[in-house]
C-alpha cells in the first residue's frame, strides 16, 4: 500500500554557520526537507509558496522524485530566508535573521487531487493557516502536525484548535514543556495528549525521541554518527521518514507500525545532519536507510 | 551464581536542595548508594571510611542487607559532607560546599576475604587511591570504575593508569568529552575505549545511557517518571544495579548480559530519584525492580 502524503510548509533559503563551515542561501524549508525524506517511501504532494528567486530546477528535481508541485504557488518577490548559527554540540540553532519575504502570502488551498490525500503533514507555520489547511483537506484521515515556540507564545488559542484536530503531534521537548506549562517531561507529555492528539512524538535532538499514547511509550535513540555537519532539517526529515513509512503501512493506527515509523524517522534524519542543508538527504537511498534501520534495531534489542 | 562485589567509595552526609524541598545532612555517599542498589542482587563487601558522627545503625542496617563492613574504618572526626542544589529540570547538581573532613585519611586496604572478590567497583575518589585499590584486590577479574570532572582536570596522569586497568568505565557524557577532548560523543567514546576499558557506559541523566564496545552499542532510556524528587545517587545506583546483575550472571563478559545489566541499572536508578537521598532506594524490592525491568523492555521493543 502506498498512500500519497499531502504536505504543507515552507520552501526557503537558509544561510547557515556551523563549526564545520558557512553556507549562503542554500535550499531549505521544512516542506523541502520533509518531502525529500518522505519521497524515499511514497509519493508526496507539496503545498507551498515560492518567490521568483527560487530555482525552478529544484522543483523539477522534486517532481522527478515523485513530489508533485501543482499545489505550489509562485509569486513575485523574494523567497523566505532564514539565517542561523550553531555552536559547540550544535544542539540548538541561534536564529540571526528571519526574512519572511513572500511567506505571509501563503494561504494553503488544495486542488481536488490533493484534497483526497489520506495523510496530511502540516510542517511548522501559522496555526490559523494550519487550521485552514486541515479544513481544506477534506479526504484526510490522518493529520500529523509540527509547530514551534513562536506560535506557542504568540498564537496559543489557534494552536489549541489545531491540536484538537491533530492525530499525531511531532514537536521537540521544549515545545512539549511550553504547551503544557510543565517541567517534568512525562507530566508534560500527558497534558499535551489531553489536548487533542492521540499520539505524541517528542524529539530530543542528539538524544533521539520517544512516542507516547495514553498507556504506551517507545524510545528511539538518534543514529550514532561521528560526523554531524549541520542539524538543520533533522526534525523535518525525521517527520518525513516517519510519515513516509506510515503511508506505506496497512494500519497506521497500530502502535507497532508507529514504532517502526519512529525508527525510520530517526535513521532518515541521520542522513540529513551529515551534510549542509539538503545535500546529504538528497543522495540517501532506500537501501542506505534500510541498512541503518537494521543496525538501529540491533542497538535497542537485547 | 552469586559473586560478592567489593566496592570502594565514600559514605557521606548530604545537604540537598531541590525544587521539592531541602534536607540537612541526610545519608549519602557513592558507596552507600551503590551498595544499597547492588544488595538487591547479591552480597556486597564495603570499603570506606566513616567519621565518628556517622550513625552506627545505618551500618547495621547495611549488614542486615548482606553488605559486609569489615573493610570499613571508623576514625575520629567528622564524615565527608557535601552540600548541593538542583534547579529547574535538575539535570545538574550545583555544588555549594564540599567538606572533605576525614576523607583524605581513606586508604583502601582489604582483608583476605575482600581480596578474593571477583568483581571490584571503584566509585569516584582519588585516582591514585583507585589505583592502589586495584593492586590490593588481587582476586579481581572485573574492574568497574567511575570518576568525575575534578580528577580529569587535576589528576589526569593517575586517572590514565586507572583506565588501563579498568574493564568497564561508567561515566557521564561530559566526562567522556573531557577525557577524550572531543565534542562528538561517538568520537569521544571511541577515544576513551582506546585508553583501556573494553566497555564504556555513558550516562546521560534523564536521557538514559548507552554502552559501547569497539563494534557494539546499546541504548537504554531512563525509566519514565512523573515524580523526580532528588537526582542524587542516580549514577551510583545505576552502577549498583548494573554491577549487581552482572555479579549474578554466568558470563559477565557477554554483551548480551551487559545489555541486560544496563536495563537493571536504569530501573534501579529510577527508584533512587523518587525520594531524597537513600529513602526510596532503601524500600525498593527486587520484585519492584523486576516489574520496571519488564516494562522498560517493552518500551524499547518493536
Amino acid at each position: 500500500m502506498k498512500r500519497t502524503i499531502l504536505v504543507a510548509g515552507t520552501m526557503a533559503f537558509d544561510t547557515l554557520e556551523t563549526p564545520f563551515g558557512k553556507r549562503e542561501k542554500i535550499l531549505g524549508g521544512s516542506a523541502n526537507f520533509f518531502s525529500l525524506a518522505a519521497s524515499n517511501f511514497t509519493k508526496v504532494e507539496l503545498s507551498s509558496i515560492l518567490g521568483s528567486d527560487f530555482p525552478k530546477e529544484h522543483i523539477e528535481y522534486m517532481n522527478s522524485r515523485g513530489i508533485g508541485s501543482s499545489n505550489t504557488e509562485w509569486v513575485d518577490g523574494k523567497s523566505f530566508h532564514w539565517v542561523a548559527r550553531y555552536e559547540g554540540c550544535m544542539n540548538e540553532a541561534e536564529t540571526l535573521e528571519t526574512h519572511l519575504n513572500i511567506l505571509p502570502d501563503y494561504h494553503p488551498t488544495f486542488d481536488d487531487k490533493a484534497k483526497k490525500c489520506e495523510i496530511l503533514f502540516l510542517a511548522n507555520f501559522h496555526p490559523e493557516k494550519q487550521l485552514h489547511a486541515i479544513k481544506e483537506a477534506q479526504g484526510t484521515k490522518l493529520v500529523i502536525c509540527d509547530t514551534i515556540n513562536f506560535w506557542i507564545q504568540n498564537n496559543f488559542d489557534a494552536l489549541k484548535e489545531v491540536l484538537k484536530r491533530t492525530n499525531i503531534l511531532v514537536i521537540n521537548e521544549n515545545e512539549v514543556r511550553m504547551i503544557s506549562k510543565e517541567l517534568n517531561i512525562m507530566t508534560a507529555a500527558k497534558k499535551v495528549l489531553s489536548m487533542g492528539p492521540s499520539t505524541l512524538i517528542v524529539k530530543r535532538g542528539e538524544y533521539g525521541s520517544f512516542v507516547c499514547r495514553k498507556d504506551e511509550i517507545f524510545y528511539v535513540p538518534a543514529y550514532p554518527l561521528q560526523t554531524v555537519i549541520d542539524p538543520t532539517g533533522a526534525g523535518d526529515t525525521f517527520a518525513g521518514g516517519f510519515t513516509g513509512y506510515l503511508a506505506t503501512s496497512k494500519d497506521y493506527n497500530s502502535f507497532k507500525e508507529i514504532k517502526k515509523a519512529m525508527l525510520y524517522g530517526s535513521v532518515t534524519a541521520s542522513f540529513t545532519v551529515e551534510g549542509f542543508g539538503i545535500e546529504r538527504i538528497k543522495t540517501a537511498t532506500m537501501s542506505e536507510i534500510q541498512k541503518r534501520y537494521d543496525e538501529m534495531l540491533k542497538m535497542i534489542s537485547l
